[in-house]
């Protein structure tokens, strides 16, 4: 948590990754911020990883630090509800992230009559408003094709990062701050819309793959765990551990090969190509199987261990491949980094727990704060936002409009 | 393009994926954008995938609509223009993107002696300076090992989306700007450090994935292609192309058993099993072998052009596994979306590139501009932003101090 975006308010309608992760961002950065949820909990209230309780450590790590209200989105008084929320006044106000569809309810253009400064971040699935997830984006963009052992012929490897989702919740952060500053110059606001499957095909053509398909006609083969155009893979330790090298400027390769001891084999393979490795990091990888026939001995030379301390201090880009358990004791990492803290949560767990992962240098970092429990906040958000008194907030409670805490059982 | 940031300008040194692309970013929303390079270009000008020429269409993606000055920055002078130029004056200026080193001679703390409220995000590898990379940070959060068919066993699969210089990148955007909207507030700028395993080790606990080791103790095993948690997976259709199926919500699980034609085979394993998969993604995940024996059938039965037709217009959230190739001409992609312009490049090739991945809906999207050549606005930028007179800056250029377009070659 910093206080970077303090005064900042956004009110959150949304489930699953993208969406909630954007807010989540901004909360770490110090905004206020309001999740709208249905009685009970949405789609995602039970998402998987789930503790033996069934309490979600997904949903718990992306509301972090935000208000919870829980109101019947289903009726008419619910709905009602949320869209005064949305639209309450207040200079730093009137930004909405949601991935609920552009045309429901919740469209931004209702939304704007009430309060026509209104910002929306919206996540979509494709640009058309056709559903798309993670899962299915990657497909069409081309990665699990290129991913994996070429031994699997034609065989698509899924991602298990949800690298799409994580992307859009961030260009949505970005986005929302971007039109606020506008707002702030001209007091105009409006719609942002930010499908899964643009960001994914956007990023296919920044990092030059449709240039590439352009000119040769023809799809990039596999490379197995080979850092394509540069030189990178795993090799194994002497002690049979999994390490990634990689040599991608030149003080990471004569880093490399200098702790490696492979200075002569190097030289020799130069000699033998009448070309330099060094200069040309594709050099290295068009003639990776000559280099890594000389490394891969030389990794298995020594242990993981040894390897930790003769390329301390080096520029040699390297790391173990760990499991997540294993580097919950790492050094620098999950339980050992200024990144974490120690939070208790719903759940009943305590474990180390990420705030931003960006540092502001001047500014102090405070830990992170758990997520709230299902409409933890209902009676303050309405009273405060809304300036509801208590007796109509109790009367929207026993119409069943709205739940507390209750909302979680 | 969209105009969202016009009147932002922000100076870039940098190179490779993560702070180019968060320059990019802005770019697209409308900031201007001057990245410096050393004289003959940067360690990411010749970065693969490169065409027949030798151009980079990598490079040539991620520095669309920028401007680009070639500076000797091994030379005290070209030292000092570049500090001049990052710390040049204007109220929606002083802001600065780079990888460079922190404690270097493009270090916050110098810069900002200069010009007190400048605004640097730098993206790091480690917080503590050490080197790293998309694939080694990816390496020790443990994705490599829970990717990929069970079959491989401890054979880590790297990914080939650099998922982790993408977030970084959109992160340090997100905090640039949130930044500067502090500083519009208080007059306070400051540095901003993004190291990529930050991002890594943050996402892999708003994720859930730290809670969950800390429960079971155990890792995640692989689950090859299946969703975790919840129900997707390849499938091969009657022509034997692959398609992607995903059903994590209620309205996409009965599309999907509907328009499969297998909704008695399902009901029959509800019943058997005494419970409902409609109702909880997670059972399905559970049970997923018995519901795949009954959806592979069925998606075999027909060819990828059928299931076209039966899933257009309904809720079910699937893809084919495309070649980038095959992107090229799907519908709604790389050439048919308005989110791709046709753009000549430096490199000779017209192909579609992708602007700004967000939709400023009351906003016009203008086409991307292609990336500069090395150099192309050298002695615009230093008339424009340091005031230098034409014959000063020849002077530089005899010098070798600077370099115009000349640079590419």
């Amino acid at each position: 948590m910093f206080d970077i975006l303090s005064g900042l308010r956004i009110v959150e309608a949304a489930s699953f990754i993208a969406a909630p992760s954007c807010a989540l961002h901004a909360a770490q950065l110090g905004a206020e911020v309001i999740r709208i949820d249905q009685i009970g909990g949405g789609p995602d209230f039970k998402r998987w990883p789930l503790s033996r309780s069934g309490d979600s450590f997904y949903w718990e790590g992306l509301n972090k630090g935000k208000k919870s209200i829980a109101v019947d989105l289903s009726s008419a008084e619910g709905r009602e509800l949320a869209a005064a929320l949305i639209t309450a006044p207040g200079e730093d106000a009137g930004l909405f992230v949601t991935n609920f569809p552009a045309t429901g309810f919740l469209s931004h253009d209702r939304l704007a009559e009430r309060r026509p400064d209104l910002i929306t971040a919206r996540i979509m699935g494709w640009a058309d408003g056709q559903t798309a997830l993670d899962y299915t984006v990657n497909a069409a963009v081309g990665f699990p094709l290129m991913t994996g052992p070429s031994a699997l012929g034609d065989e698509p490897v899924n991602h298990v990062l949800p690298a799409w989702d994580i992307a859009a919740g961030l260009y949505a952060a970005f986005a929302l701050v971007a039109a606020e500053r506008k707002r702030l110059k001209t007091g105009q606001g409006g719609e942002i819309r930010v499908p899964l499957a643009d960001v994914a095909m956007a990023f296919a053509g920044h990092l030059g793959m449709i240039g590439e398909v352009t000119e040769s006609g023809t799809d990039r083969p596999r490379h197995g765990n080979d850092l394509f155009g540069s030189w990178g893979r795993n090799f194994a330790t002497g002690d049979g551990k999994q390490i990634m090298l990689v040599a991608i400027t030149r003080p990471q390769w004569a880093d490399l090969i200098k702790t490696l001891g492979v200075e002569q084999e190097i030289a020799a393979l130069e000699t033998s190509l009448g070309l330099s490795l060094a200069k040309d990091d594709g050099l290295r990888f068009k003639h990776r199987d000559a280099i890594n026939a000389i490394v891969a001995p030389a990794v298995a030379h020594r242990s993981l261990a040894e390897w930790r301390q003769v390329f301390d201090g080096t520029r040699v880009c390297w790391s173990p491949y760990l499991k997540v358990s294993e580097a919950m004791t790492e050094k620098g990492m999950f339980g050992d980094s200024p990144l974490f803290s120690s939070v208790a949560h719903q759940s009943g767990y305590t474990y180390p727990t990420p705030g931003a992962a960006v540092d502001f240098v001047d500014s102090i970092r405070q830990s992170p704060v758990r997520a709230p429990r299902l409409g933890e906040n209902t009676e303050e958000v309405l009273a405060d936002l809304l300036g509801l008194p208590t007796q109509e907030i109790a009367k929207l409670h026993d119409q069943g409009v709205v739940a507390g805490d209750s909302g979680n059982d």
